[in-house]
C-alpha cells in the first residue's frame, strides 16, 4: 500500500518549526509495512490544502495529513477537507458535550471558539482526542483512506498508534521496516568498522550505518521485509554477530544510555559510588542521578575545579599537583582514591581535564582527560584525548568515566594489569 | 517570489532522519523575503523526482532542491534533474582535479565512483563545494531557478549561505521575516499573558507565541514586513513595550542561556559562588561549568544526595533534618548558608526537593522543592512545586536556584524583604 503523508501549517513552510510530527507519521507507517512514498507540506491555506490532497489521492491509497485542526482564525484544514470531500459541516452535540467536560475538569471557561471544533464533515468518522480538544476525521472514498490529525505531537502520536496503524494494518502491508540501534564507547569508527568486517557479506540484507555522535559511535541496523518475524529474527543474529567481536565496546541499544547500564550494574552487585569531578563539573553526577532510585548507589559528588578546592575537598597532596599537575593521571588516580574513602564508597570516580576553549598547552592540549576508578583492589587510571569544543570534552569524559565503571564491573579491564 | 522546497532521500520517507534540511532552507529563505508555499519529498526514484520537479516547476519560481548528490548507487538526484531538463551529463575534467586533490590533501585514496561526480548537466552552472565533493548545479529556464545542493547538511547551509541567498536577493522579495525570543523563567504562562495584555492592539503586526518549555515560558515575536529594516525597528518597540511590564522575569534573548547571564553577572561583579546540590545531582554544577572561563567565578560544588552527606559535607544540623525533614526552606537554608563559608566564596547556593518518580507523600508531593541563596548579607530560600517528572524537576529546580542568583545580584529580590 503506498501512502502519502500531508503536515500543514505556516510554522512549518517558514522553518519556524522542525517538521518532527512528518517524520514520526513516515517512521511508523513505515515500520507498519506501509510503502510512505510522498511527503508534502503547505501553509495554512485552502486551496493549497485542497490541490495537495487531490495530488495525493491520484497516487497513494492511504494518506495522512497533520496540522491546522485547533480552534483559532488560521486552523482551516477542516473547512479545505470538508470542501475537498464535498461533505457538509455538522455541529455534533456529543463532541460538543466532550470538550466542554475537558474544560471542566480543567477548571477553564470554555471560549465560544471551541463550539466550531465540534463541528465535523458529515461524511467523517470521528476518532476521540482524550487528551485535547480537536478531534481527528477518517474519510474513505474510492479505495483510499484520509485520516486527519490534529498538529500537537501528543495527540497525533495517540491518535497514530490507537487508531490509524490499527486500521491500516488490517489491509495489506507491503514491506515492514526494523531497526537497532547499538551505542559503543571508547573505540574508533575505523576501528569498529575493521572488526565487523564481513558483516555486509553475512547479512546484505540488514543495512549497517555508523553514526558519530557526541557518547561515541552508534551503528543503526536497518532491515525491510515481508514480515515482523523474518527482520526481528535478521537482526537478532545480526547483533549477535556483531556482539561476538565488539561486544565490550557496545554500552546499550535502543534508548538505554550509559548512566542506565551502570545504575543497572551498581545496582544489581549492591554496589555504592562517589564521584569527584574537575573537568565535567557536575555531569557525571548529573547523569547518574537523572536515574530515577539513585539514591540507590549514588552517595555523594565532590566538585573541585580549582587546584585548592582539590587539595580542600579531597586532600590531594600539593605535590602531586605542582610536579605532575592537575590534569595527570596521578591527580586523577588520587581524587578517584580519596573520594571513594571520605565518601565511604564502594567505588570512586574521577575526572580531570582540559575543557577548553582555553587553558591547553602544547604538551596538554585542550581535549585531554584522565578519568579514575577506584575500589578496594586498587586504582586505575585511563588517559584520553578529545576533541576542542568544551561541552563535547565534558560529554566526552563523562562517559569515558562511565563506561571505565562497566568495563571494570563486567571484568573487561583488570586494576594492576 | 515563490519558492517550493524539494527534498530528497528514502531516509526522509522512512523517518528515519528528522527533515532538518527543509526547516533550514525554508527559515533562510523566509528570512529572506521570498515565499516559501510548498514543501516536498519523495525518496531516491527517479520518476519521483521528476514528477515533484514537474509539479513545482509549474507552481514556484524558485526550487531548491537537496539530497541524492553523492557517489552511490542510491544517489539518483543529478540523473533526474539531467532528464528533467533534457540535459547530458558531460564529463569536467577541472571538476575532477578539484576532487582528486580533495582526496589527496585527506590522504585517501581516490575510487572510481568518485569519477561520476565530476559528470554535470551541460546546461548547469556549478556551485563550488569546498567541504565535500559533491558540487551544486544551478538551472535557469523560463524565468524560474532551480538549485540542486547536496543533503549533507554543512555543504548543503554553506551554498545556501553563499550562493543561493545571494543570488535570489538580486531578484524581487515579496516579505522579509524576523523573529526574536525571550526566555522567562518564574512566571505563569498565563501571568506573562495577562500583564503584556494589550500587546496585540499596539503592535498587530507581530506574531506573539507563548512556548512553554522545561526552563520556563518562552516567548517568540515574529514579524513579516516589507523591508528588514522595518521589522526590525518594529521588533525593538515590540521588546521594550515586553520588557517594560515584564523584565524580571526576562532571563535572556535568543540563545542565551540562565547560565550565560548568571555567569556574566558574576564576573561582571567580581563574585565567586560555591553549590551545594541535592535534588538537582550535579545539573547546577554542570550548566555553571559549561560556560567557559567559568573557574572565574566557579569555586566547588557539593552534591549531598542522602542525609548522610548533607551532615558529613556542610555540616547541617541534624535537628533540622528530623524537625523540618530534608526537603524543606530550613535545609535549603543551612546548605546554602553551609557551602558558601565552606568553600569561602561570595555565594552560596542550594537546592533540595523530590525530583521522583517515587519519594513523594501527601504533605510532600514529587516536585516539590526549595532553593537557597547565601550571602554576606544574609539567606533568602525559595519554594517551588514542580510537575512530576523527574529530568523536567531537575531542569526547572536549577533554573529557579540560577534566577534566583540573577534576581538578588539585579536586586529585583532584596534578602530579608
Amino acid at each position: 500500500m503506498k501512502a502519502e503523508i500531508i503536515t500543514i501549517g505556516e510554522e512549518l513552510i517558514n522553518g519556524m518549526t522542525t517538521n518532527t510530527n512528518a517524520s514520526y507519521v513516515g517512521r511508523r507507517l513505515s515500520e507498519s509495512g506501509i510503502e510512505v512514498r510522498w511527503m508534502t507540506t503547505v501553509g495554512d491555506h485552502i486551496p493549497d490544502i485542497k490541490d495537495a490532497l487531490q495530488r495525493a489521492f491520484e497516487r497513494a491509497a492511504a494518506i495522512v495529513l497533520t496540522g491546522g485542526l485547533g480552534p483559532t482564525h488560521d486552523d482551516v484544514t477542516k473547512k479545505a477537507v470538508a470542501q475537498f470531500f464535498h461533505s457538509n459541516l455538522v455541529f455534533r452535540e456529543d463532541l460538543y458535550n466532550r470538550i466542554v467536560s475537558y474544560f471542566d475538569k480543567r477548571g477553564i471557561p470554555i471560549a465560544e471558539i471551541n463550539r466550531e471544533q465540534a463541528e465535523v464533515p458529515e461524511e467523517a468518522g470521528v476518532i476521540e482526542n482524550e487528551i485535547g480538544t480537536a478531534v481527528g476525521l477518517k474519510f474513505e472514498k474510492e479505495k483510499r483512506t484520509v485520516f486527519v490529525l490534529p498538529g500537537v505531537p501528543a495527540e497525533m502520536k495517540k491518535m497514530m498508534e490507537e487508531s490509524v496503524l490499527p486500521s491500516l494494518n488490517q489491509e495489506g502491508r507491503s514491506r515492514v521496516q526494523r531497526s537497532l540501534i547499538l551505542h559503543t564507547a571508547g573505540i574508533a569508527e575505523s576501528e569498529l568498522y575493521h572488526r565487523v568486517k564481513g558483516f555486509e557479506d553475512q547479512f546484505p540484507e540488514v543495512k549497517l550505518a555508523f553514526l558519530p555522535k557526541t557518547t561515541g559511535v552508534v551503528m543503526r541496523l536497518t532491515i525491510f521485509g515481508s514480515s515482523a518475524d523474518y527482520c526481528e529474527d535478521r537482526l537478532n543474529r545480526s547483533e549477535t554477530y556483531i556482539r561476538k567481536r565488539v561486544d565490550q565496546y557496545i554500552l546499550g541499544s535502543g534508548e538505554t544510555t550509559i548512566e542506565e547500564v551502570v545504575a543497572h550494574l551498581l545496582l544489581k552487585n549492591h554496589l555504592t559510588l562517589a564521584v569527584a569531578e574537575s573537568c565535567t563539573g557536575g555531569l557525571v553526577a548529573h547523569k547518574l542521578t537523572n536515574v530515577p532510585g539513585s539514591s540507590g548507589y549514588f552517595i555523594q559528588g565532590l566538585i573541585c575545579y580549582s587546584n585548592a578546592s582539590k587539595i580542600r575537598l579531597l586532600d590531594v597532596p600539593e605535590k602531586i599537583l605542582s610536579i605532575h599537575g592537575a590534569v595527570s593521571g596521578e591527580t586523577a588516580y588520587a581524587m578517584a582514591e580519596a573520594v571513594r574513602c571520605k565518601s565511604g564508597t564502594d567505588i570512586g570516580i574521577a575526572t580531570t581535564g582540559i575543557a577548553g576553549p582555553t587553558g591547553g598547552t602544547s604538551k596538554k592540549p585542550v581535549g585531554l582527560v584522565y578519568v579514575g576508578y577506584s575500589d578496594q583492589n586498587g586504582v586505575i587510571t585511563e588517559k584520553h584525548q578529545f576533541m576542542k569544543s568544551r561541552l563535547w570534552n565534558k560529554e566526552r569524559s563523562a562517559v569515558a568515566v562511565l563506561d571505565l565503571v562497566r568495563r571494570v564491573i563486567l571484568d573487561y579491564v583488570k586494576i594492576g594489569s
